[in-house]
């Protein structure tokens, strides 16, 4: 990344020692994982380029943004919709942290057995190495979880932070009615924050283009169902990873010219593995960048993922095409609100939805057999495991369950699993 | 306990060479942290008869009960409303598991970095050895916490459960209204068990009922604010603990002869520690039947339990008397609905309320320190801990936090820490 950037982090407040440790220890890790790869899409350089301009290019965007008055929102989960904020004239970006180096700063606030997630994001706020914190005007939360919504009151002493409370038994009518006046609540405070006013226009525009980039997320997806695969499923998750932050616009426009290569892999016969490599979908937890541990030794073991069921996957493409089309901003918001609870969270109980989703997901993407995710101490995702993993095994479909965090300690131990787990789904 | 009951726990399908065993290892720790305690109340010879009659008397009565068409609702948390069980017929009993014997067996199908009271509860069931399980004919959870929560799906498996949603930012008006129209489909579901109807005249004398049980325990709390306690930590939280399942009753009754022999040591200034003994108040985690292990730790050093600010402790008090006065159905769960939200648990955000209630607890218990007691694996209480030692640090009150599980392998190192925060408030 250009040394340009070092006035702009000053700026922000970075630590820029230690931030300067960080990116030079994203590089190898990224020539290793990503570049090392064989018969990649050409259109996978886009998103070369968007790691390898992490902090910069995008942070520059926000910064110049912001200069002109516009307000940043930062999230922690899908089920903050993002046309509500794009309605209100501000950007969203993700914030969820998928790296090991700033758990220890969280450590000293949170307990260690909490998930790597909501430490690693809390620990780049604290430890001053993420720009995008610092270009947040507000975090939006939400009651999804025990872990991050504690976490949140301990944000909340550090910048302006606001939750909504999302419904865990979500298909009642009062649990309905509660999630919309939520969202009509969140609505208010995303006026009150951009001063401007959410308008049935700008929220129908919002809604159609979410549903591009959801749209062209899809076809992503879509083109993993071919055997072989037209994309390693490493690359296929950096997408949906860059999807949080990037620019809407330039992201569909982008994503547009990867589905059309690999549409047309897909019409050649073209692939990244050979036609008897095991298909793995992996189902769990979201993996936040630069979390590509797990896919990196599936697909490094000579299987290849063909589908995640997670947050970051299946679960932010079922929200769905949302219909724009009622006149109101009331009408746009509950046909929002509606969609949203398509996402099947491990949050939902008793979520059966989720189960009959993975065993679905197995057919659908022609796959071998499924590893369930789980970040170490997330309770939701853990226990539900045991249901996912008993639904497949009824379905005749070979599973394994892992625990894991952001750590390289269990590695080896993750590679022997799963090596065993892919040379049994060879026989 | 007599022989005459193993008939009816053969007849409850309980694993009797493992019941034999853990009511043989109970017996030998009751007598060390209780019978061997000096200068009791002579009103404790009820509570210690309740005990060591622990899966007898109390299950010959829900057994004959239920032979007479009556049913029993089990329940894992103050949230559930037992008025409203009472009302429709029902007996309420609280399946909260205290003891780590079992903790192994629910390992099988949960997580092992979950709470152990979630552990030890599904433990239960799953290896025989509750009767109060087994004479329960329904489950009524909650979704206060994610492990629980996603517990009960798999207790679902194994017998009727039934969840009711609580909202976690619950001073909302749609929070509140989504509270009480689950209450109502919690009635219709009781309704449905019960084959009663609940009516205004059940439910006012059931709010009655409740109520006296609540007064009367705030008189055990009241006296402890005497310096000296005319009673123990340990004897105090043992009276709690039987509240959840015994015959409300009866425990009102025996529960006021130890309230008025409390409040007769308080004339003559009789207590069961010196003056000068620092004076705690215990606060985070409820403690099930037999926990008792940090009262034990703690009163061993030298120092007395005052208060508990807990579920089995203040939480439970601070529904208060509810007002009994509507004169229909939905007038008198609207009642109901509104006092059980001043019970300020940890699954609420932002909930200074709790932080607030323990800062004034330590002033009118007279308290010199506070323990925060966070049981192992618990997000919500183990996050809202630094909340709460941060306020009580900047209140000028001594404060430690602990996390523990119900095994005995960390009770050399909780007895160092415990001694040092005692010894350094005798200063």
């Amino acid at each position: 990344m250009s040394d340009g950037y070092r006035e702009m982090w000053r700026e922000l407040g970075l630590d820029l020692k230690r931030h300067d440790e960080l990116l030079a220890s994203l590089q190898p890790v990224y020539q290793n994982m990503y570049l090392s790869q064989k018969n990649r899409p050409k259109a996978m350089g886009y998103y070369d380029f968007v790691v390898s301009e992490i902090h910069g290019i995008r942070i520059k965007e926000l910064v110049d943004f912001r200069k002109k008055g516009g307000k940043v929102v930062a999230t922690f989960c899908l089920y903050v919709p993002e046309e509500l904020v794009l309605a209100s004239g501000a950007v969203q970006i993700g914030l969820c942290g998928g790296a090991n180096t700033t758990i220890e700063d969280a450590e000293r606030d949170l307990p260690r057995n909490l998930c790597p997630l909501i430490k690693s994001s809390y620990g780049f706020k604290v430890s001053a190495l993420c720009p995008y914190f610092a270009v947040s005007d507000l975090v939006v939360g939400e009651t999804t979880c025990d872990g991050k919504k504690k976490m949140y009151e301990l944000l909340g002493r550090r910048m302006p932070v606001y939750v909504v409370e999302l419904p865990h038994k979500p298909y009642t009518k009062h649990a309905r009615a509660l999630w919309f006046e939520e969202l009509k609540l969140l609505k208010e405070r995303l006026e009150k924050l951009t001063g401007n006013k959410v308008t049935a226009e700008s929220l129908r525009n919002a809604i159609n283009l979410v549903n591009k980039k959801r749209r062209v997320l899809k076809r992503i997806f879509e083109a993993r169902k071919a055997r072989p695969s037209p994309i390693s499923g490493k690359d296929a998750i950096l997408v949906t990873q860059i999807a949080f932050y990037d620019d809407v616009t330039r992201f569909v426009e982008k994503t547009k010219e990867l589905a059309e290569e690999l549409e047309e892999r897909v019409k050649k016969g073209v692939g990244v593995v050979d036609d008897n490599a095991p298909r793995i979908v992996v189902s769990g937890c979201p993996m936040a960048i630069p979390n590509w541990k797990l896919h990196h030794i599936v697909e490094s073991s000579g299987a290849a993922i063909v589908a995640e069921e997670s947050c970051t996957g299946s679960r932010y493409l079922n929200i769905g095409d949302i219909n724009s089309s009622a006149d109101s901003v009331d009408g746009l918001l509950k046909a929002i609100s509606e969609a949203y609870l398509n996402i099947h969270c491990a949050c939902f109980t008793p979520n059966d939805e989720r189960v009959n989703d993975v065993v679905k997901m197995v057919e659908e993407f022609d796959a071998d057999g499924v590893i369930h995710y789980n970040l170490h101490s997330c309770h939701p995702y853990s226990v539900e495991a045991n249901k996912v993993v008993r639904a497949l095994k009824e379905n005749g479909i070979p599973a394994i369950s892992i625990e894991t965090d952001y750590s390289k300690e269990d590695v080896g131990q993750l590679t022997t699993r799963v090596e065993a787990f892919i040379e049994m789904l060879r026989k």
